[in-house]
């Protein structure tokens, strides 16, 4: 049952006025819930509460942490089919989707949970006193990580499960020790409201603070801008538009304290053909970069919006196979009205820019909000000077560029902004050959893959999901992966500490069996 | 001999026409040298050169930028007694510290050479392919830290040599991979020209491309904030005032390509002398305090500017005794005209606030710029209720606080801003009486000590130094001890990048002999 009131720790609150409904995009009308936007008063009730349940919560040990994060994990499964429903009827995504999605969100849960029980990601360092050292006797120092306070996460909407109420800078946030209130996305608040209700109720079970997560519903941008004003929330997770994210990294600089906002923003995730991957290979290329582009409506951020390849008849043949393949492949529905007509005017936009071919743009109007796929070619020389060119399409669309030689490609991954990811299609031996665009790539990218589809971000400890601005807002962090919990840490220095005081991860004996640098070595 | 002009690589320039010269305080003179202002095309020349430079720069092995780093000591070193003199003469710091400032920077450029020998620094993470997964393959995914671009540094009025132009700034920076250009400090433009010399003979002798450094003398703004708007910078390492600081980081975060800044804008270092302390040995603290405070005559950012205490006969012994003790040192100059004028103007300020005692306030006027110090003493409702006592006074000055009880020191320290450093005085088991001011303190300050005094910050790697804003703009980093390199990267991963083209510290056989996480373990 979908109440449509906002969770203020274990509390359900509506009082304000305002209220909205989420939107069923195959069906092309509104779902039946009813939400009731959050006020003011319930803003700060709920941020109140995370600074209060922080001063608890921070101190929880990492095994009863990740009983929580697991708990989290095994209510969301209880959720059962009433979660695939809802998200299908919330997303227009197909019910597979959903289900593996909900498996990569548990999954990214118990990873931290793991994360957490074996406990060494705290970075301790251990360096002893020195009471003899000439000319100044030497201090016992020791550091380690500790939580930052209450985190504001806004979810996606193109993950409205592994990037949003339970995704993965939730989990990452609760996992580091910092009480999470969501600004729930109002394209599915119903899969949130129900995702909310499971931590709550994981929360209740393993006996976590009231107030270590709440769900407050919003429409607009007023909700989430007041929770990032908040003096008492300490960090942002952010996962949508460059214009939303910049909106909130701009109110979080300009706070008395200002905060770190970790804001991924979007890409179009350059993909280098080099010539044999083209003369070789091309009609292979080909058919996968159909499906990748396509995969979920192209509403993935690791969406291969550009190729770029050395002009002649293997990448005319590569571009016109492409555009054969993509046609083949069922489109599918949008997740919603709005970024179904973003999708028709930034193809558009695009399409009549100076030099711009289109090679397929399939237009579908026997299904509501369903998004036909579009290739388009231009050359080196017209993208390099139109900036146009570079931005994002959110949706199954891609551009070829045919360069005319390598230096012009070279100069136009030297104008890209930054990216998420960066392909190279090609034979080994031609990393070395092309070695002046593989560096200028691996600048402007967080992840550079070799002969693969950037779609699909594995969530594992090597994972770097973020890169240069603007792709995202720190490309010192990453946001999939379990790295992802260093976002919301800062390490402090414990000096001459009595060994009895100081927390267990630092402590002489070394009682959580971390592993340690002790003394510039590392040990357990 | 000392020329004035800038250096840009290697090429000496002067080609604009504003000129300034530096200030001996105890001479009260300026010194004779003149130094010729960087002009924008200067600039720009400079930042060209760095971005040129960072091509080569950032894949230099480890084992020769610690050549570089060893070889900057060692030209540093060979710079003799000029070096020494034209320090004093540039600060009015006495020799002593001189000869000790040199060492810890000669110490701290090699310990940075150590960790780039050792090589683990860069945190490499390996994660194999596993082929036969189900339900999908798993990619092989590495990856390690890389260095960013060009930094800018801005060197500290109060530390010439450690904290300035081959300070831990230039130093980590410069062993990230990443070219430094110095904002040379104007109060010690001769000073800074030495060392830019010595950087640039090592660069040269160790084989380093031209442009991995360069220095540019400024008086006034606007150098460094051209540097800062800079395209091709990268990150700002910045010590200073929090007025400086924040200047900077507002025209990094207004520029298209937001960058990091890393400033370090002072702390009035709370220290909290518990009961037993007062009690048992308020004498010995007293004394030692009156020592921290006044050291290189108050001019450190770790200056213990406020203690506090429960009101009482022992707080009052320990003030009095503090008071006495601190005018039986010699005062010392401080390092400009225009830093004492502040520190007169500071305490007088503070002086004549609402219930403000003044226990001690030495007048000299015997010596051009040499600060007698200052000893204030109030009750905590004042001081909670008056923001203008939580300011800095850059100088031997210190708040002593009476509190009320418990609550109320607990209440001022929620209150507080962030701060480099928070002490404790007592004994062991006070620290489980008076838990929650250990926490309250905790989460105020980047490095927590026990009975001990905030100067003196350790170079190793377990330093934190740094703290909640506005102790510094990103808490996450410190700017002392080797951590300091981890503010100058970002993470790449590579996705099924064949082996012998990864970088040396990813590829399987570990070339580099580096402690690595592989599948989860810690390995070497």
């Amino acid at each position: 049952m979908i109440s449509g009131k906002n969770l203020i720790g274990s509390k359900m609150s509506a009082n304000g006025e305002k209220t909205y409904r989420t939107f069923n995009p195959i069906a092309n009308q509104e779902n039946e819930w009813i939400f009731n936007e959050a006020t003011t008063a319930e803003i700060n009730e709920a941020v109140a509460l995370a600074h209060e349940a922080f001063k608890e919560y921070k101190d929880v040990s990492g095994e009863k942490k990740a009983e929580f994060l697991n708990s989290i994990a095994s209510e969301i499964e209880a959720l059962g089919d009433e979660l695939i429903d809802t998200y299908c009827l919330e997303s227009g995504l197909p019910e597979g989707r959903a289900r593996g999605e909900r498996g990569r969100t548990m999954g990214q849960l118990r990873a931290f949970a793991n994360v957490l029980k074996e406990g060494s990601w705290v970075e301790a360092v251990i360096e002893k006193a020195q009471p003899e050292r000439e000319p100044m006797p030497k201090s016992d120092i020791r550091k380690m990580l500790f939580p930052l306070g209450p985190v504001v996460v806004f979810g996606a909407s193109n993950f409205p499960l592994a990037f949003s109420t339970a995704g993965g800078d939730t989990a990452s946030a609760l996992a580091a020790g910092c009480p999470v209130i969501v600004k729930s996305h109002p394209m599915h608040a119903a899969t949130g409201e129900l995702v909310s209700s499971a931590i709550i109720k994981a929360a209740v079970k393993t006996g976590m603070p009231n107030g270590v997560f709440s769900n407050l519903n919003s429409s607009g941008v007023e909700v989430g801008q007041q929770l990032v004003k908040h003096p008492k929330v300490k960090a942002v997770g952010f996962t949508g538009s460059y214009h939303g994210g910049m909106a909130l990294y701009k109110l979080a600089n300009e706070r008395k304290e200002p905060i770190p906002v970790f804001a991924e923003m979007g890409s179009i995730n350059p993909v280098i053909a080099l010539p044999s991957a083209l003369q070789n290979n091309g009609d292979n290329w080909a058919a996968k970069y159909a499906g990748s582009i396509t995969l979920g409506a192209g509403q993935f951020c690791t969406n291969p919006g550009l190729v770029l390849g050395l002009e002649g008849n293997d990448l005319d043949s590569f571009a016109r196979t492409l555009s054969q393949e993509i046609v083949k492949l069922q489109p599918s529905a949008m997740l919603h009205p709005n970024i179904y007509t973003k999708y028709l005017e930034g193809k558009q936009e695009l399409s009549v820019q100076n030099g711009v071919e289109v090679l397929v743009n399939q237009e579908n109007t026997a299904n509501a909000n369903t998004a036909g796929p579009a290739i388009l070619r231009v050359m080196g020389g017209e993208f390099l000077s139109n900036n146009k060119l570079h931005q994002e399409v959110f949706g199954p669309f891609s551009i070829v560029v045919a360069c005319e030689n390598v230096a012009q490609m070279e100069e136009i991954l030297d104008q890209l902004e930054g990216q998420l990811t960066g392909t190279i299609l090609g034979e080994a031996e031609e990393l070395k050959t092309y070695s002046g665009i593989v560096d200028s790539l691996q600048e402007k990218v967080g992840r550079i893959l070799f002969n693969g589809v950037p779609t699909g971000v594995e969530v594992c400890s090597s994972m770097v999901h973020g890169g240069p601005f603007p792709a995202s807002t720190d490309p010192r962090f990453t946001s999939v992966g379990t790295s992802a919990i260093k976002r919301w840490v800062r390490p402090v220095s414990f000096q001459d500490w009595p060994n009895e005081f100081l927390p267990q991860a630092l402590q002489d004996d070394n009682p959580l069996k971390i592993v340690r640098l002790e003394e510039g070595t590392y040990c357990k």
